[in-house]
């Protein structure tokens, strides 16, 4: 069965205080999208990897390559104007079927085991996502005020997505609306049902200088 | 008016694969609950700090004082059953009226700013709790399964929750119950509305080892 990933690196950087966007941030002098890639690839050595960016960064990821003698095998896609366009760009990539994660590009630290399961499981039911506990108190927000809820009856949400390739193509066939958050919600649009794998808590989002600290540590 | 902190420093430390409960771990050669405590005593030199810690530690707490020199001064008080236990006796030694936050012993990053803007807005609101932005993708689980929510609808909730003394009081004679996750929801069961303000990311509560990792960079 053939193995894709769409890895999404859309950043524009803005909220790191940087200009470099922030896929291409190094940690531990390794830009954090090369490691995101390099964790897939040791997931699977056939693992079909796409990578979608921002046009304007393209020719900078190539020269970025070049520098890191980096020799990960992908190709590379457009990105799009919201994070659903560049997934369906990337989709277009996906040429037979099988099995698609869509993954986030500054999430460099999901576990090899995680990936592996999800898939396993994404043979069965066809869209899995992986979530971990909500630690803190969670308080919902309401036209009054605010209340607590029961934190046991939520889950953080993290990627790699993964679909079966057909319905992925499906999904992502519908009219994009603003409620679409993550691939899973463009699924459950279709009205199909995602099932939950663990996640690992070190499969953080690198999306603020703090978030580059702990990424420096989680090396 | 008079301000105070209840510190309650509960933990078994089960979770951290240590024998020594996790408030009394190294971040950086000195005790987590020694962070909290001295967070607390920049924030006011006059704060009354009262630190809730289990009657069989409370020995070993006082020998890691004097091999720490640690000098910031405080009252021990029992820990209970339960953190509303806890607070509880914590609470019975708050004398006066005034001013009343209680933080978790395992939070020592809260900022100072934090601190100080949640008394303050403590004075006019009686009731605040600071909280921070969901970011990741949130889901919400059902009988039927799992649902995407929109994570703006959403906040995590941190300590120091502070409170005007006699309605924290009024709270904690009611009858305990488990549906009582923080001092806000204590307060809440007597219908009145507590006030957001914003809390600091790194006001991460230590719990695990990665946590603890994480709290060695943010020093």
């Amino acid at each position: 069965m053939n193995r894709y990933v769409i890895i999404v690196a859309g950043g524009k950087g803005l909220r790191m205080g940087s200009d470099l966007p922030k896929q291409f941030l190094p940690i531990g002098n390794k830009p954090v999208l090369m490691r995101t890639l390099e964790v897939f690839r040791k997931f699977d050595a056939n693992l079909q990897i796409i990578l979608v960016l921002p046009l304007a960064q393209q020719e900078f990821w190539k020269q970025l390559c070049e520098k890191y003698c980096f020799t990960v095998e992908h190709v590379v896609a457009d990105g799009g104007e919201t994070r659903f366009h560049s997934v369906k760009n990337g989709l277009a990539q996906v040429k037979g079927p099988g099995l698609v994660g869509v993954h986030d590009g500054v999430r460099p630290f999901v576990a090899v085991e995680v990936i592996r399961n999800c898939y396993i499981l994404a043979k069965q039911y066809k869209a899995v996502i992986p979530v971990i506990d909500v630690v803190e108190t969670l308080r919902h927000l309401t036209d009054a005020g605010s209340e607590t809820v029961s934190r046991n009856d939520y889950k953080l949400v993290q990627t790699p997505q993964v679909f079966d390739v057909e319905l992925l193509k499906q999904a992502y066939a519908q009219e994009y609306t603003p409620f679409f958050t993550d691939d899973a919600s463009v699924v459950e649009a279709m009205g199909v049902s995602v099932y939950l794998a663990p996640g690992n808590r070190e499969n953080i989002k690198i999306t603020t200088p703090f978030d580059l600290k702990i990424g420096s540590v989680l090396l």
